[in-house]
């Protein structure tokens, strides 16, 4: 029997059935299968050699091809994270190997690939240390230089329990249950074989101790051959447990990254480096932005005055676009009572992402009174039995109230209310990083009240907003991903109708920002579809930011109405939005983006005024009060450096205009202006230079405005 | 022996030791003796036959003069306080012997005076009601019809107490024994006695059963006389506990209050029908300005757009004159952990008014395998030996972190940081309400960090932001009260010389500010003194508004420091202050002054355009965009009423300008102007009105700056 298979082009190629994707490529040309590393069948990932047994969509991933400078050229964006993901499964078998042979008394757990690597959780009483990296490396080398074939084989589950009952390592065995448990038919083995050796694959236990002969439980997919791991590293160590339970054995997770040329390893490595140096982290504690202080808590951000100028900045800049837009601005309490988060469905299902509810005094002293045990407490806690008040981790319930606390009509809808809203979540410390993964931060959120027919103009009119908010900033290199229902999914709130008309609306405003957009079916929420934005930085990184997301659930949770042209009471239809997603993450990114230089308009210090000696503070000052009239923020450096330390203080603290005055100045009523990237830019007329500097805040330009003078 | 009494006006009298106040006052003149009700000495209110044991200072209170319309006119605001305390305590014995001789099963628990009134606590199993007001006031006007005299006797405590338990009422005893633990030396009775006898004081019981006789256990002072009692009203009843414990015996608590002509009672009421007129919590649901919501909690204030408004526009304001003084604005989270606020102090020995904490999961859970009781943990609570995270009651711990966050010279002092912070505190439900009494509440708060030369200068700033906010509201009518240490006190943090300059900063802040200050020694904190800001409404009521408080003692329990010229470390001082005290507070006593008609700056909607029918929409649309353009909050009334109706409406919702836009309007690119106070103003041409609104938003006008067109 022949089966059917669709090439992306359009294109279809017959085959006999059980064919793979190998054959499939060879059916198209000899280089394309010689390319060939892997394959997606109807969308999931899988080997080249994988039989393939149905009609299908297919579309074959190869290996890059490399430019004169060694660097690799996928197809497009999606190719490669499926090439990469590959070749680190596989090289994650490769370092877990290597592993085993220099400590025999290495149990494997589990090795998965990530987005910039791949890891192995390991038990070994020997603690592994970075400087045991070389030598972990100088192992895989060997491996990979034998060019060894990635190559499956399966066993009936019972059979190949068995098998793992013989091994006893309980971490597979229990793998392998999980994997059963999600409907695995049958168990799976990759063995990196001995290239010399013509079997397809061995299957009895004696070959396991030859020479060129690993295996490792594994559900794949794999490259085909180590010798496609054109270079790896391991990257470092940290400790974990099983499936992420403290409680739970503790395991060495080595983490590694592989590609397919050195090139691209250095390249890598090389942005890591920048990453670095950009950390912000490292810049918010030397710049002084903010703070985060282990006696007021993990995860809570104290924003210092100059993150506070950056925030206060950015906040009247949403909110102007905000008056523009027909958003009001709301204030709500940073807590609201557990029944609350009962009919948000917050509490308890997702009490474990959430900071311990607060419970009431008289809860706690009629079970004190009752002769309850804390045990009983505890249960009831699991349960969300308690009375009391949560920390909010959304501003959805309390913006709802507003919108119930009046009776709503139709004339009255759209209602947009927007706040800049503090929410608590409690992130495991282990995730905490600066001001990106936080336990309270502050979202730019909005939630929008509409009728059907008006959701196409109202999703379009948030993206507008996230637009402009992004080019502004200078962010024009974002995409967006279009989160839409599983087209057999079943359980979804709201009729199909809603849907399609929910789904439109957001395919059509993605459509519209002229950035490149993915559609991701079955990736929505049960409650609506949603809109994700991603962000690449100057060194390439994605961030994702804010979202905007269409909501048919908590209006009916919530018993929401309006009155409609038809007298009749209807349902309205919500939108959560945030484009920033919350100013600490937004922040964050942006220090690392502008590298702590920010934009004038954002700039913490705009200006500093440098007098050449102390006999030119009193013109200084006369600068420094023109600047500040018009709202600039300025200071003076009174000290005793020397003008060249001077300058180099200025330059470290990244403000964006210093302005030397000496005598020449004083007498011609100039500055002599240096712009931090820009350098020397001469003398220029004091009030020329305000003007030029008011009009570069005002329209926020990326860039100086103030030109070297002739 | 005699005895030295010193007059207010200098001058002093010799009289006999044991003389009275009244004897003093005639001394002086037989009509300041008739006039005299009681008297200071020393400070201390007393009886206007109190026996005067050794010299003193002395103030003789005298009953109010009537002018010609029955006003009372009191020397000044502390006699008309001490006339208004003896005459209020007086006629709630009187009420009290009123009830128990309307309803002789009436036990009598406690009767105090007010700053409005007086009520008593009474227990009786007869339930009163207002309809039960007319009697109890008749029955009264009988006692007081009669001129009865207020007479004291004391005795001994043990035989006093023995008098207490012969009369079985167990609340007079708990009295009594509250009393000898204050110190009393003796147990007093105030008798409201027959006019007729010429006995000075009965001691035997049987006096007791007599027509004009009665008598409670009391330390007064009181009135001599029932007939200065000019006018008196039961005003309300409601449910109380003995000293405030719900677990205790429940009373009936009446209030009532009292003045000494008709013509104050009168006015009195006045006040409080235009008060009730007011009430922020009725003008502010009318007007949509806020909403507090069971679903989220008592005393959490959601504001909703329009409110949002007047906040926000509130805090851009100040955080213009912020930024012109120095100060930097932070943001900090909204909780912190426990151990912070055992460093500041504030837990565990305040957290009754605070909310309970956020027990730590970890610690419920070792609770829990430990075996211990839910009594336990309330132990653990009550002595504060939980983990976790509190609400933050206050901003100070946060910000002194973020002081703490950098190592700190004299250079870079003072430093002030500024926060909308919002705190959250545990009033008692009974306690809240609306806006004006809440469980969650933004400060306009801030904290400079200052060196003790700093002192003056810093304090002085302070005072006039307050003012200049003050001002701009039209809140001219204010004063100010600075606590001082007391002069024989010991416990106070810091040395004599620092509290004497910081007084002194205080003083001297206060009188440059040109209102009445009056200073209250004995009143400041332990840990230093501070200036509170009292407003007096439109109405004439008085609220305590912000405050600025020295604090030595913080920054020492942080272990604050600054590196000072000197090279040496020193501990900066901090001062605390926010001239709102709260964005909640300070809104709702706004709405109640303006009686919900604030100012054109303020004002959340400052236009709406009324076309007087479907054809002029098009212009009232381009009239609309003109203001918008500029900033001014604008809407069209497209509705189909009459314009009358969409006038109505408008005042309604207190709108500050109505331009009605017809055909004549339309031709001659005019809008007809109306003031929702001053009414018509004509026809103005548009661009007239649209530079004339922007002037008065810019400068923030109070009344109206667009006037009639000739």
């Amino acid at each position: 029997m022949n089966i059917n298979v669709k090439l992306p082009d359009g294109n279809s190629v017959e085959l006999p059935q059980n064919s793979t994707p190998y054959d499939v490529a060879a059916s198209i040309g000899a280089g394309l299968a010689k390319a060939a590393i892997g394959a997606r069948v109807n969308g999931t990932l899988v080997d080249v050699t994988s039989p393939i047994t149905s009609d299908c969509d297919i579309s074959i991933i190869t290996a890059p091809r490399q430019d004169k400078k060694g660097n690799s050229k996928f197809r497009d964006t999606a190719h490669q994270d499926d090439a990469l993901y590959l070749l680190r499964h596989s090289t994650a078998h490769v370092m877990a190997e290597a592993i085993a042979n220099l400590w025999p008394d290495t149990e494997l757990a589990y090795g998965p690939p990530l987005e910039t690597g791949f890891y192995y959780d390991i038990k070994l009483d020997t603690p592994i240390s970075s400087d045991d990296f070389a030598k972990i490396e100088a192992e895989m080398a060997k491996i990979i230089a034998s060019n060894r074939p990635f190559k499956r084989y399966d066993l009936p589950i019972a059979e190949g329990m068995d098998k793992l009952k013989a091994e006893n390592n309980k971490y597979k065995i229990d793998n392998a249950e999980r994997a059963i448990e999600g409907g695995a038919q049958s168990l799976s083995w990759y063995v990196t074989g001995d290239p010399s050796l013509d079997t397809a694959c061995a299957t009895d236990d004696s070959a396991n101790t030859s020479e060129g002969y690993w295996e490792d439980l594994c559900q794949g997919p794999h490259v085909p051959n180590t010798s496609l791991i054109g270079a790896s590293k391991v990257m470092s160590i940290a400790s974990s447990n099983w499936h992420g339970d403290v409680n739970s054995d503790r395991f060495q997770r080595v983490y590694g990254t592989a590609f397919f040329s050195e090139k691209d390893l250095e390249t890598y490595l090389g942005k890591l480096e920048e990453a670095k140096a950009r950390d912000h982290r490292v810049i918010g504690q030397k710049l002084g932005l903010f703070a985060i202080d282990d006696k007021v808590g993990q995860g809570l951000v104290l924003w210092k005055p100059k993150g506070g100028i950056i925030r206060d900045e950015l906040q009247k800049f949403i909110g102007e676009h905000l008056t523009k837009q027909g958003y009001f601005q709301v204030f709500t309490p940073h807590i609201g009572k557990l029944d609350l988060y009962r009919t948000s469905g917050h509490f308890p299902y997702y009490q474990d992402s959430q900071f311990p509810p607060i419970i009431s005094r008289e809860q706690i002293k009629s079970l004190a009174d009752e002769g309850c045990s804390c045990s009983q407490l505890a249960n009831m806690l699991e349960d969300g039995d308690v009375d009391g008040y949560m920390l909010k981790p959304m501003n959805c319930p309390h913006h709802i109230q507003i919108y119930a606390s009046e009776k709503r009509s139709y004339r009255d809808l759209p209602i947009r209310l927007a706040e800049f809203g503090t929410v608590y979540r409690w992130e495991q410390s282990g995730e905490l990083n600066g001001m990106t993964r936080v336990r309270g931060f502050t979202q730019d959120d909005a939630h929008l009240f509409v009728m059907p027919e008006q959701l196409d103009e109202e999703v379009q009119g948030c993206l507008d907003l996230v637009k402009v908010i992004f080019e502004t900033l200078g962010l024009k290199d974002f995409r967006v991903r279009v989160s839409l229902r599983d087209p057999d999914g079943t359980k979804y709130v709201g009729n199909p109708e809603d849907w399609d008309r929910a789904e439109s609306a957001c395919i059509k405003a993605a459509e519209s920002l002229g950035v490149p957009f993915s559609m991701e079916p079955g990736e929505a929420a049960f409650y609506g579809p949603k809109i994700d934005f991603v962000v690449k930085d100057v060194i390439g990184r994605e961030w994702q930011l804010g979202t905007v997301q269409v909501d048919y659930q908590l209006p009916q949770r919530f018993e929401l109405s309006y009155v409609g042209s038809d007298n009749a009471e209807h349902t309205p239809i919500m939108i959560h939005r945030a484009p920033f997603g919350s100013m600490e993450r937004f922040v964050g990114v942006l220090i690392e983006h502008f590298n702590g230089s920010f934009p004038l308009w954002l700039n913490p210090e705009q200006v500093r005024v440098l007098p050449i000696s102390d006999k030119f503070v009193d013109y200084a000052e006369e600068v420094k009060d023109k600047l500040f009239a018009e709202g600039v923020r300025v200071t003076i450096d009174k000290g005793n450096d020397r003008l060249n330390g001077k300058i180099k203080v200025a330059q470290e603290d990244r403000v964006c205009y210093m302005l030397v005055v000496g005598r020449k100045d004083k007498e011609a009523g100039t500055v002599s202006v240096r712009h931090r990237s820009e350098g020397d830019l001469g003398a220029v007329p004091t009030d020329e230079f305000v003007a030029n500097i008011v009009e570069e805040i005002k329209t926020k330009a990326l860039g100086p405005l103030v030109k070297a003078s002739n």
